[in-house]
């Protein structure tokens, strides 16, 4: 299975997915500063995997300070959760691992710092061994929406690379293949920073699942000539409403689907829905360096004085998502989150 | 202006816009292979631009007989348009302008061969200048449904560059700024090759016209969180009740803006308006190699092993249409174009 983090005789390391798919070279992390900058030049990146990576972050981060004092031990916790919780400000899953593990370090307050300090290694490792769970039930759960036979059109890179499993959407895709469903699957490249094309299209190459790789703007000429069964994507956070941030042009993807009268889904374990933002328009969208548009892996396509905008993000508005697929099993629209 | 071929001392030269905006080229042409080969790798590329190539290729693959006899001469002429109008399958203004020098010379048969020649010279010549005028007038005409404050999206490149005057959708917005509105446009980049990061968003730059470039899947995200006023595209086919096709993303920017109220318009010469084609779905589209997917620039981004596909144009359906901008004036939907 693919693998975006991984232990190593108590070393972490995590796969730099930036280069990929040409190269496959994994990186030790060291310590909280190493994984703040991977989180946030996207070395590792997709929801799930970033609150895996944050909580293992933490770790290495107190790991110096395992004789500390209480006093400093906490001060580091707090300080570093505050770094790492401010590498990418739209997903829910970073906060959601740092306040997770920090609940358990306060639950612990009076005891030694050590075994603070083995506790939330052990925690780490849960949040990390219950995501492979969750994208097994999600797998699981999603085969209602997905026919014997079926062509599915996916957005970003939601898979083993994305998560601790096996994958989110991409999860459902790949469990169709393994129960014996006949799969294809259209993978939009997904600029600016093409997670379709480089990671995607390189999972389902590893997973031997058929598929056609597309730029994004293709996706409407796809589903105006072909039968397309489903789109299915991951989300970032979803609203107490249902309205739900994903990667950019996942908007624009759906309102395609509506007008194709193709079923449009997300696929994302239920942390990531945040019942304290009622709707979409309160989920800030990350606006990210404009270079990222006039370059592609470091190539200039546009003039350098050509302003760029690079929002991360955009929102779909509720009634275009005809289901959203988690562990606990496929919500159907209208939706109401508490 | 920016031209995209010229005439130097009786020699032919082309802008090799494969390689803008990183570098600005001209190569001369010397023959008709030479100018087949340049519209097939797209280093000349717009389909007003493309008919005007193919009658200058004519002319430059024609020199040599210009003291043949008038049979081979004609078998030369047959040979070589054969040739050039079979460099791209969708565009209607390469066929348009081979067949117009064709019935030039079939009306002078009987007249000596350099006679011909010369006259088709200056036929080639008219056509170019005829375009220079038709493009002005597009602007002209276009004006009617700018506002004196618009933000306009656009895709692929429409300008100088893809025609032979001041562009066809391209040329409507820099004739607005030149009669002083206010504009910015929003350019999609246009994968996979990025006609707009590259010659879009670099025209605007020379022309000194505000812009921002976007990846082509934030073109709805656009819509949603800024007011745009109109998206204005070109097109390289238009069939007879108004269906158009255009560069590859059209179709899928058309939905989207007929779903956010956005009215949308194609600008074109009405010799791209194909009456003998009664609907879109009779228009051929041009495939192109997987490699143009795979790669950006020479780098790639994709496994080689992963199949994609390059379709170079969509259709876009009438009723998507709000107008089309022609040298003869706005048409309106419903389309009867005979």
């Amino acid at each position: 299975m693919i693998k975006p983090l991984f232990w190593e005789n108590d070393r972490l390391f995590i796969v730099d997915q930036t280069l990929l798919p040409v190269e496959y070279k994994r990186i030790e992390i060291k310590n909280h500063l190493d994984m703040a900058g991977a989180i946030k030049r996207l070395v590792i990146r997709g929801a799930p995997a970033i609150g895996i990576a944050a909580a293992a972050g933490l770790i290495v981060g107190l790991k110096p300070f395992i004789n500390s004092t209480s006093g400093l031990f906490f001060e580091k916790l707090n300080e570093i959760s505050i770094l790492l919780n401010g590498t990418r400000p739209t997903a829910v899953n970073l906060s959601w691992a740092l306040n997770r593990m920090k609940t358990v370090a306060e639950s612990m307050k009076n005891q030694p710092v050590p075994d603070i300090w083995d506790r939330l290694y052990r925690e780490a490792l849960a949040i990390h061994r219950e995501d492979i769970e969750m994208c097994q039930a999600i797998g699981r759960h999603g085969q209602s929406i997905i026919p014997e036979k079926a062509n599915i059109l996916t957005h970003c890179n939601t898979g083993g690379l994305a998560t601790g499993g096996l994958g989110t959407a991409l999860g459902v895709i790949i469990t169709a293949q393994q129960l014996g469903k006949d799969i294809h699957v259209y993978v939009d490249e997904t600029r600016p920073l093409l997670q379709g094309a480089r990671l995607t299209a390189w999972e389902l190459s590893e997973e031997k699942v058929p598929h056609t790789l597309i730029c994004d703007n293709m996706a409407a000429y796809i589903m105006s000539t072909r039968k397309i069964d489903a789109v299915i994507v991951g989300a970032d956070r979803i609203a107490a409403n249902g309205d739900a941030a994903n990667k950019i042009g996942t908007y624009g993807l759906a309102v395609l689907a509506n007008y194709h009268n193709v079923p449009f889904y997300m696929a994302a374990p239920s942390s990531t829905i945040d019942p304290n933002i009622q709707s979409g328009q309160q989920i800030i969208i990350e606006e990210r360096n404009g270079n990222e548009v006039r370059n592609v892996f470091g190539t200039q396509i546009a003039p350098f004085t050509s302003p760029a905008i690079s929002p991360a993000f955009d929102v779909t508005t509720n009634e275009l998502i005809c289901g959203i697929i988690t562990e606990k099993g496929v919500f159907r629209k209208p939706y109401y989150f508490s």
